[in-house]
C-alpha cells in the first residue's frame, strides 16, 4: 500500500482476537509480572480492577498484531517518534474479543523527500460490547509510488 | 510503596536488559510480524531502519519489565486513560542493552477518595550509548497510607 492508496476517513478493519487466560498470564510473566495479571485469584482483590485483567502493554501488543493483519505492512515505520496519544479507558479481560478500527486522518506529502509522506492513523480498539478498550494515535512514514509510474 | 513515599524528582533505575536477535524475532512474529522485525536479512534493505530492529512495542514491553523490577508494584493501575506521551526516537538494535530511568513528576492527592492519589511519571529508556529510545508518560493511581497508619 502507497501513499497515494491512503485518504482520510479509510478506515481498516482489524480482528477479531480472543484473549486467554493463559496467555494474559503467559505475557504478563514475561512482561508486566503484577499479580492484576499473573494472578486470577489475587487479582479479585484488586483495588480497581477488581479481577483479572490483560497488561496494557498485551492489549496495545494484540493491536498492533491486528493493525498488520488489517492494513499489511502499512509505510515504513513510525516517525518522529512516532508518538501521540496512547490511552486504556478498560481493561481486557479472560475471554474478552478484541477488534480494531484503524482510521486514516491525515495524509501529507514530504516537502523535502519526494518518495515519501506521513500518514496519521488513529487506531481503535474495541471488546465484544463494542466498548473502547484502546485509543493510539501514531505518525507513520509512507513510500509513494515512484514519479512516472502506474 | 505508597502515595506519602514519593515525591517530584525520585527517579527509579531500572535494568540493564540485553535485546537478543531471537527474541526481537519471536516477539514481533506474535505481536508485529513486519520484515523489518521478524527477518534479519530483509530487514538490511529497509529504507528507513536499514537494519534488523525490535518492534516498538516490544520496547514498551520490556520497559515496562524493567518498570516493575526497579518500582515493585507501584500503584494500582493507570488511570484517566492511563495515557499520554508515549514515542520512540530510535530504534533497538540486536545485542542493545537497555536501562529505564522513571521520574515522578507530579503526585496529587485526591479529593474526592482519601485513599488515594495520583502520580505522574516520565519513563525513559535509554541504549548502551545513553541514546534515549523510548518516552512514556502515565498517570497512576497510587494508595495513601491508612489515616492514622505509620
Amino acid at each position: 500500500m502507497m501513499l497515494e492508496d491512503l485518504s482520510p476517513g479509510m478506515v481498516f478493519h482489524g480482528g477479531p482476537i480472543t484473549v486467554l487466560e493463559e496467555e494474559i498470564i503467559a505475557f504478563a510473566l514475561l512482561y508486566d509480572p503484577q499479580p492484576v495479571h499473573t494472578d486470577p485469584v489475587a487479582a479479585a482483590a484488586h483495588p480497581l480492577f477488581q479481577g483479572h485483567c490483560a497488561s496494557d502493554w498485551h492489549t496495545a501488543a494484540l493491536s498492533m498484531r491486528m493493525m498488520v493483519a488489517a492494513a499489511g505492512h502499512l509505510g515504513w515505520g513510525v516517525v518522529g517518534g512516532g508518538g501521540g496519544e496512547l490511552s486504556w479507558a478498560r481493561p481486557v479481560r479472560p475471554g474478552d474479543t478484541l477488534r480494531l478500527e484503524a482510521e486514516v486522518q491525515e495524509v501529507t506529502l514530504s516537502r523535502s523527500r519526494p518518495d515519501r509522506g506521513t500518514v496519521v492513523m488513529r487506531n481503535r480498539t474495541f471488546n465484544q460490547r463494542d466498548e473502547e478498550v484502546q485509543v493510539l494515535g501514531v505518525r507513520l512514514v509512507v513510500p509513494r509510488r515512484p514519479h512516472g509510474a502506474g
